[in-house]
């Protein structure tokens, strides 16, 4: 197909898609003859798949350039892809060395849970600066509800699986499932776990607890 | 205390303390005599509280800005300072106008989890985001994960809203709990699932899954 068809199908501008070959993130077209090139199915596929991480995700350009370069060598395994796609999530690397009090907790709560992961695993270190920093505010109680986090932290995990396994047979179909699975499946719980707050909080607010009414509205 | 012992005490250097005071997210010091001034305790608390939104929650300055004041107006009820810290998170909000069916998908989970929640809450939007990218990808099985998704985005809320209700008869401090509880939450239940996916990965893998040795490890 033209460059004109494949900015309909997948809803990017022309300069868009050529910006995305020259930075690598989708092939180049298929020279059909002189002057002239051919897009396939697999730009309109990748093309959502750019977009999702770009638009939904928020990732910028270098590291979705790194995810999908990691998508399309074939001798990356799926715990790598995942990896990858990991890593490239924005302000979720731990952002200092966490203290060893606080990675002391959530190795706890991983063992509590019977969870196997490596040493190296980029959660570890992420979860205990969250722990650290709510230390610094004066508090502790965010350790009591590590277990309840961790919990529902593995149902979220074992939906973003169950996705991924039926597609295993093909490769490059399940590399592209996690890294959507992980960017997307983050995005999804931020979004449901606001629907829920505002729920719980109806339900739970103590009688005494009352909002002002002139207050600015959610948008 | 002087500006020296309140940068220590906040790990936060001079120059920064004095950058976020013309930015107006730390109210300035109290003159205290000719050329002198003195930081206080609330000081110390701001300086904690801003630096996990913007180290831990990687937001900018201006997110921080406008976090900070619905937390400092006594006139904004906590739901309303949940929602600003809501808003405030970087690439959670809905990147288009969701489609109808997507909308709908959301709003059934909605219903069928029982959730009380206003039309104008920014996760309908937000996860019905999700799944309209992920449809664009070509998939539809998303949309069957919704109400496991949900379940668990229950269970991180009521672990969210557990720790604030203790402080409600404290307004400005339970205003700074929502507001970290929001961003850090989000921080740590993505650290929390990185873990458990690699944990579910191996003990769910299909047997015919291989990962490559030579594959990059998590850092």
């Amino acid at each position: 197909m033209r460059i004109s068809e494949l900015a309909e199908r997948s809803g990017t501008a022309p300069a868009t898609i050529k910006f995305y070959v020259r930075e690598g993130l989708l092939p180049p077209a298929e020279k059909t003859g002189y002057n002239q090139v051919s897009y396939g199915e697999e730009h309109v596929r990748r093309l959502h798949l750019v977009r999702a991480l770009v638009d939904v995700g928020g990732l910028p350009i270098a590291r979705v350039r790194a995810v999908v370069a990691a998508v399309d060598d074939p001798g990356t395994g799926l715990p790598e892809v995942m990896g990858a796609a990991q890593r490239a999530l924005p302000g979720h690397a731990a952002p200092w060395e966490p203290s060893a009090p606080s990675l002391a907790a959530v190795e706890h709560v991983v063992r509590s849970m019977g969870w196997e992961v490596e040493d190296g695993n980029p959660g570890l270190p992420q979860a205990a600066a969250v722990l650290d920093s709510w230390v610094a505010l004066g508090r502790k109680d965010l350790f009591d509800s590590l277990g309840e986090y961790a919990r529902a932290a593995e149902v979220v995990a074992r939906a973003d699986l169950a996705r991924v396994w039926p597609d295993a047979a093909d490769r490059d179909r399940s590399a592209e499932t996690v890294v959507v699975g992980t960017v997307l499946g983050d995005a999804l719980v931020a979004g449901l776990r606001r629907i829920a707050q505002e729920h719980v909080a109806r339900v739970t607010r103590p009688v005494h607890q009352t909002s002002s009414p002139s207050a600015e509205e959610p948008s």
